[in-house]
C-alpha cells in the first residue's frame, strides 16, 4: 500500500433498498497533498455504521455526501505527513477519514480527528472506545437512565451499540433482555456477553417472549431496530418507561419513510417517554466515558467483538453486512497495517 | 327531575366509527338507595371527554365500561342524602357520576367525589378548573416545560384542553400556534384567547402554515389530535423540542390500531422526546394548579370557553360533537339546574 496511489470509494448512485456496490465507483487518484494546518493520514480501519445508509441517501443530521464524493465514513489512521502543531507524525487519530487510502483533515471543530490511545488494541479503540461503545454508554445512562432492578431490552443486541448497552446496563444492576437474529448471536449476548436472557427475532414469537420474560413490563427499551420490534416493546412497557431511540435498521433500507410506531400512545397509557439523542452532543464528556468503560473491561466485565473484513475493495460489501445482519458485533474493514 | 326516576344511558353496543345514539340504551329505573360511607348525588351537569370514546370501546388506563353499565363520564353534581361523614347534604361534588340523574358515590381512593367550590360559576368549575383545565396546566408546565421565547404548536386548539394550554404558554411568555378547524374557532383563538397565529386544518395547508409561521421549529408540540397533525409537527421540531401527548382524537374512532407518527426518527435528529402523561397523577397538587388557574382567570388573562347541550336524552349526541368538531370549547351536558 506504500505507493502513491489513492484508491477510493465514490458515491456513483444513492441506493434504494439494501445497498450494493452498484452504488459506489472505484477511482485511483494521486494522494493528496496537505496545506498549512493540515494532516495526512494513512487509513487504516475503518468503522461501518448503520448510520452511513442514511448519510449516502439523504440529508440527516448531517448533509447527504454528494454524488461523486469519497464515500463519508468513521475510521482510524496514522498521521503520515503534518502541517498542524497539533498532531505529531505517527499519531493514530480517529475520524471521518473516508472510504480511501490517504486522508486530509485538518483540527478545530466537532469533526476534528481525535487522538486514539495506543494502550489498547485498535479494534477495541474502534468499538468499546469508539463512537459505537460511547453511543451505548450516553445513550443508556444519559436517556435511559438505568436503575438498579430495572428490566432493560434491546434490540439489535448483538450489534456494536446494542452488546454494550447490555452489558452496561448488567453492570448497573438491572435485568437485561437482548433481542438479536440468529441462535449463534443469542448464544454470545447469554454466554459471553452475560444477558440474562435472548430473543431471536427470526425463530421466536417476539411478543410472546417479551411477555414471558418481562410479565411486569419493559423499563428501558433501547431501540436500535425500530419497526415491528419497537412496537412489540411499546405494548409492553413498565410505568413511566423510557424509550431510548438509538437507530432504526430495520427502516434505513426503506425508499419511503414506512409507517411509525402505531402503539405510540401507550406513551401515555403507561406515563412513559419516547427520547432521541446523538452521541457527538456528549463528546465532550468522552473521556469520562472512555475512563470508566476502561475500567470495565479491565474488570473483565464488558466483552468487545468485532467483526473484521480485509480490504477496502471489500468496504462495501462489509456496509451491508450490517443490514443483512451477517455481523458479529462492531463491523470494521481493515485497509493497512 | 325531581321524581324517583332515574333516568340512565347503558352501554348497549361498543362503537365503530363515530360514536352514535344506537351505542347506547335508555332505561328508568328506581333511584337508588345509599349504604353507609355512601353519597346519593344528583348529576347537574356531565363532562363530554374525548378519552371517554375509549371508555367505551376497550381496556386503556382504566377497564373498559362493560355492556349493560351505565355508561362511564365525569359530571358534577349536588349530595342529596348523605351517610359519610366526608359530605354533607347541598354539598356540590364533581366525579365519575356517570350518565345518569342519581349515582351513589363514596369516599376515599382515587376516584372519590371531590368537592367543588362555589364561587365560580359551575361551568368554569368543569372546565378550566376541571379536569380538562387540570390537564392542560400539568401537562404543559410539567411535560412540556416551557421557557419564555419558546415557540408552542398545540392542536385541538379550540378544545377544552387546547384553548387552556396556548393561554397558558402565552402567560409563560411563548409564542403560541393553535391549530383548529374552522374559521370560527381560528378566530376566536387569535382575538379571544390571543394566541400569536391560528391555523385552519380545514382549509388550509397544516404543513405550509407551521413552517411559515415556526420558520427556527417547534420548541414544544402540545398533541391532543395524533395522525397528520402529530406527523407535521415531528416534521419540524426545534433542537431538544418536547412533543406532549394529551391524546389523539383524530384516532379514536378507528377500529383497528391506525398507523403511528410515520416521522418519529427526527426524535433522534432533533434530540427531542415525546412523552405521555394522565392528569390522574397530578391530582394531589390540583389545590396548587386551581389557585394559580384562579388568578389568571381574575386578571383576565385566562378565558373560558363551554359549549352546553341541554338535557340528558342528548348525551350521546354532545359525545359526538367532540369528534365531529361542533363542539366550541369545554362540551357539557346540563342536566338539572
Amino acid at each position: 500500500m506504500s505507493t502513491n496511489v489513492n484508491r477510493r470509494w465514490l458515491l456513483a448512485s444513492r441506493p434504494t433498498g439494501l445497498v450494493d456496490k452498484s452504488n459506489f465507483q472505484w477511482v485511483e487518484e494521486p494522494v493528496p497533498t496537505i496545506a498549512d494546518g493540515q494532516i495526512l493520514v494513512k487509513v487504516l480501519y475503518l468503522s461501518c455504521d448503520p448510520t452511513q445508509r442514511g448519510w449516502i441517501a439523504r440529508d440527516t443530521y448531517m448533509p447527504a455526501v454528494k454524488l461523486g464524493e469519497v464515500v463519508r465514513s468513521g475510521g482510524l489512521g496514522r498521521v503520515v505527513a503534518t502541517k498542524s502543531a497539533d498532531y505529531a507524525e505517527g499519531d493514530l487519530v480517529g475520524g471521518l477519514v473516508g472510504w480511501q487510502d490517504y486522508t486530509v483533515l485538518e483540527g478545530g471543530g466537532m469533526f476534528a480527528p481525535a487522538k486514539v490511545p495506543t494502550n489498547v488494541p485498535i479494534p477495541m479503540a474502534m468499538s468499546t472506545f469508539g463512537l459505537t461503545g460511547l453511543t451505548a454508554y450516553f445513550g443508556l445512562l444519559e436517556i435511559g437512565r438505568p436503575k438498579p432492578g430495572d428490566t432493560v431490552l434491546v434490540s439489535g443486541a448483538a450489534g456494536a451499540t446494542g452488546s454494550v448497552v447490555g452489558q452496561i446496563a448488567r453492570i448497573k444492576g438491572c435485568r437485561v433482555i437482548g433481542i438479536a437474529g440468529g441462535k449463534e448471536k443469542c448464544d454470545w449476548l447469554v454466554n459471553e456477553a452475560k444477558f440474562d436472557a435472548a430473543i431471536d427475532y427470526k425463530s421466536e414469537d417476539v411478543t410472546e417472549r417479551v411477555r414471558a420474560l418481562a410479565p411486569k413490563g419493559i423499563n428501558i427499551y433501547f431501540d436500535n431496530v425500530g419497526g415491528e420490534q419497537l412496537d412489540i416493546a411499546l405494548a409492553n412497557l413498565a410505568m413511566h418507561a423510557r424509550v431510548v431511540i438509538c437507530g432504526a435498521i430495520s427502516q434505513y433500507n426503506e425508499s419511503s419513510t414506512p409507517p411509525g410506531p402505531k402503539n405510540y400512545m401507550n406513551l401515555l397509557v403507561k406515563r412513559s417517554k419516547m427520547e432521541g439523542f446523538l452521541v457527538s452532543d456528549f463528546m465532550p464528556r468522552a473521556g469520562e466515558a472512555i475512563r470508566e468503560l476502561s475500567t470495565w473491561v479491565r474488570e473483565g466485565k464488558l466483552k468487545d467483538r468485532v467483526d473484521v473484513v480485509e480490504g477496502l475493495e471489500n468496504a462495501p460489501a462489509a456496509l451491508r453486512r450490517l443490514f443483512t445482519g451477517e455481523n458479529k458485533g462492531k463491523q470494521l474493514v481493515k485497509i493497512a497495517d
